[in-house]
């Protein structure tokens, strides 16, 4: 089979490689459509997982079922599925303990171009096919169902580490296209001020939509301060981190209240310490809660973001901008999402 | 009337003040006995909150009532009392969202000798009679009232942020009486195995008899390696910081595993920033949930917590290393905790 | 002053009184706009609260401030307010546990033509003003600030009890005011799906309006079986319950998910047992958590909730169905609320 | 193979059965000792779960691991492992949404002597090997390890779902092992007064090892009143359920305070109706909530509840009141357990 492969870092082509087999639990699905995330950038241009060679790239996606191991119940060949960037293994004791995401070890979970090959191929691998595969839903658009890969629950978990509650003014920083379904989510939790920090055009008329009620421009001066001015000193509730380095912290530790919550989902890519200033944290006793996490996957987590979808309370579409038609398009698709032009939220390939 | 103040920054003696007027929720105590704080030797000597002039010191003790305000209805003059270091507001804003130790602003629960005169004088004044006193126990010691205007409630705090859960491995860093009380706090909350980092006997003996059931020296290396080596590789479930400087939460973040929580009561007297490790923390990612936060205080907690002492659940009279008797032993007491000499845990001065 | 007062049960009428005493953390008001709580029908009516004589009603308004203690530093005469219905005692041990509606006893935060005159009066006594009162946000309209005492929180908070997480099935019991208040809540924390129970039309229109997508009839059958009919045998996720009777937790506990949750806002007026189905619970270990409270009262809740009207988040406009002017209409508001026409809602009364 | 099987409703006996198969992920075991829960005698002698035929018995042992399926990656023959009476579906919804005990539906992740043969036979099957075993710790008795099957995890769900936090006032309703196990979670979770209700002189003593610091008899009248002629009229802060009827929850409800918190691990056999008592539940509006709930079962669990057997905080021998060894006892066991003479806890079998 053929697939687009990180051949090593800053390099990227179509390579042939043996289709994966499909063990007792797992499923082999081929992608119906596939969206780019900035991580795919990161990993090749950035070295930000480290070097692989040859590894298929992706893990955002739908897809069609085309085989299933002997014990899978509740899927087979021909479904048509969401697929989770983040795959866990549900029996792990990690899992067992609330953090699938970390199955088997830190970050583990995300298994798709990382520890294994991504979904930028004609076949893709998926572990445990019944704990996380999902039915697409009747009626969902290709590139929506995309968003439901990353996007959303990444976003969304933002949202639920900073534990937003009825009436917070929450601050989101970054709006690419995590940081609006971070906007989208602290909304959807019952927010009623929510500051966005980000300029770009596009970005800003998706996150007005996505409930955002005020913007801030990191080139207007520091975050904290601007956001101390628009709340008569008292910092905001909440803070979500979809964007940033480790230095956003002491923006977002200076701009909360004591008893507020920091959920970060934001990749940290360099950078030897995520700084804390120490006087605004109370030095060490203001109870401003530092939560960093990946998202959740795996079918649940599908299941109930998609019915947010189907239901009209969360409208994706305005995330695919750029919609492809044809594996050939992933190259351009993928340089695109390195070039961030100006109209660019998410590019999506259509493969069926 | 007089009191033990601190004079300027470096310098402490007796001085001569009006005894505080009473507001109609208020009452005027005496103390019977008064403990030593670390704090109080930061606060003179280090200048930890600042340059203070003529501020009586001190925030932990238990007294006697010797006038209540016009609308008290619990106490009246000459109940004794326990009386908590933190006195919030309780109908602040800050305590009505979870969060009186901060009423009125960050840390602004915590009053005496900070925002007014300490405990440390013939006559100290308590805001909110009602909501920040409790009687003291029939049968309990001077001694042992005090260790729950501090210790105990803040030691216990760090076990609480870090949510100790049945079965827990437990890393305690600092064993002084505040850690001494952490490692008590994760114990009672179920912890099968707590290392505690710290070498002095005295605080040792006491650490085994408070369930602590391995040590690490810092002068052994570092502490996450020697708790990885400890745990497999594994790492701990929680950690409780009652000891350290800003760069330890380095140590901390390392010795936690995805999932953990860091649990902080130490004051962080200096240093610009806490240092996050960004590869050990996940790269924001690693679900490490940092929080740090000074004690709750007031009526209920002091109650609670004293059933603990009074059904002899928790024995804090090994804390009382070094018990004085009379006023005039205070500066004594105060210079003790100062040099911190090898068999002293707290100083206390019974005055009554 | 003048008061409408429940003179005995199954009588109201004008009554002259004296003008409250004001303490020193107290503040007196002065109604500008009262509205009908059912409550007040069955207090009267139905004694539900037991007999009581010559007792002011009322519990919902906004009002102006006319009078403060010497201690409260937050509000002075000419202030207009925010008032809720449930007005705790800040510094009692329930509030400190985090149940500040039952300060002083179970349900004892509720003052209000409860245990002192309510405020269908020219005047009115508000305990802890700085804890209790908030201010009338600008623009507010008079009917929309009187929902913010009891209609929103008490909604809200069935919604809270039932925890409403992220794409949840939720089914609200009951679309009178606070049904409708639960449905906007469960929406506003994140649910895809609310079932509504109810079909008085006026009601049906604004709960979709709130959010609701599917509606059940009592009159068709047991709510439990059509619930099961319409999620494929599922259940759902979360019930509110804002209607029914003590037999009416029957149908929630069939028709919840294991591991769901049953948050309950709906006063139990009779019947010696609420009366859970052994089987369908579980046999007692079905983890259907059953939750019932008061709503939390006070200045934060208020501000908070407030600032979800003042953003635009939350239109209760559509309440307030029947608007009077005057102090000689209450006793007709309180009329319509006892006989409930088709087009009611809520009737409010503008004093001012 | 031979098992100790339910004939039917009233009989017992020896069969021959065909040895399961072994799936992909999957374990066979063969006992090494097993435990009577009084659950066994409720199947048999009171068909509790309905009629079964030739069903072997059993779901508390720990054993040896005889076959593993291809996939099973930390078990293989030979190794001696704890075996917990839930072995959920890892994967399943119900396990991704945290409440695995109801894997497949309610209560199903009890699979032992419920769905598929027990463990009193020469072999068992276990379904997701990985998931569900863990590796008997070295130096653990077999009696002690049968203890964590079911009656520790069961035990300390109840304070667990009771939310016990430090100092509280806990009720526990039933000192048979499970309650007893119940009296040690609330005390390992820092209660402070933990109330008993019980009378076997056995038991008592127990429960006094494991923390209980008062004891109520059923005889002496209702246990609320009890429980408040103790308390001063204020209640409890805590119900841990373990034994009793559906008419025990009225006691429960009226001797909680409100905001409390009523944890029921107890099998409620029979009733149509638990019967929440109105007025003391406060109307539907008292916040004292109510939980029920299966133990949750699996590998990590047993992992960390084992730990604290290993490190000396719980000792679970005082349980095993009655020892026998060899397959030819276990039906002596059974009617041991059926006759509970005075001086039984738990009646545990050695076979190897």
């Amino acid at each position: 089979m053929k697939g687009y492969a990180m051949l090593r870092i800053g390099e990227t082509g179509w390579i042939e490689k043996e289709r994966p087999a499909c063990g007792p639990i797992d499923a082999i699905c081929r992608p119906l459509a596939v969206a780019i995330c900035t991580s795919d950038v990161h990993t090749v241009y950035e070295g930000a997982i480290g070097d692989r060679h040859n590894m298929i790239l992706g893990h955002e996606c739908c897809a069609e079922v085309v085989e299933v191991g002997s014990e899978v119940k509740d899927f087979k060949p021909g479904d048509k599925v969401l697929v989770p960037a983040i795959t866990p293994d549900w029996n792990s004791l990690e899992a067992q303990a609330g953090f699938s995401m970390h199955s088997g070890g830190m970050l583990a979970g995300w298994k798709f171009s990382n520890f294994k090959d991504g979904v930028f191929g004609e076949y893709f691998h998926v572990n445990d096919a019944d704990g996380n595969l999902a039915l697409l839903p009747e009626g969902m658009s290709l590139a929506d169902a995309c968003m439901l890969s990353d996007m959303v629950p990444t976003g969304f978990h933002a949202a639920e580490q900073a534990d937003v509650q009825f009436g917070d003014t929450v601050l989101v920083i970054g709006i690419g296209p995590v940081g609006l379904m971070a906007v989208a989510g602290a909304n959807l939790r019952g927010a009623s001020r929510i500051i966005a920090v980000g300029t770009r055009p596009v970005c800003v008329a998706a996150a007005k939509q996505y409930g955002a009620t005020d913007f801030i421009s990191y080139k207007n001066g520091s975050i904290s301060e601007q956001v101390m001015a628009m709340t008569g000193g008292k910092g905001v509730d909440r803070v979500c981190m979809a964007g940033g380095t480790v230095a956003t912290f002491e923006e977002a530790v200076k701009a909360v209240k004591p008893g507020g919550r920091i959920g970060n989902v934001n990749y940290l890519g360099s950078g030897e310490f995520v700084t804390i200033p120490r006087v605004e944290w109370g030095a060490g006793m203001g109870h401003k809660v530092i939560s960093g996490g990946l998202m959740p996957g795996g079918r649940l987590r599908m299941e109930k973001l998609a019915t947010l979808i189907t239901s009209g309370r969360l409208d994706v579409s305005p995330m695919s901008t750029h919609v492809f038609n044809g594996w050939e398009h992933v190259d351009e698709a993928l340089q695109l999402m390195r070039a961030k032009p100006a109209d660019l939220i998410k590019p999506v390939v259509i493969i069926d």
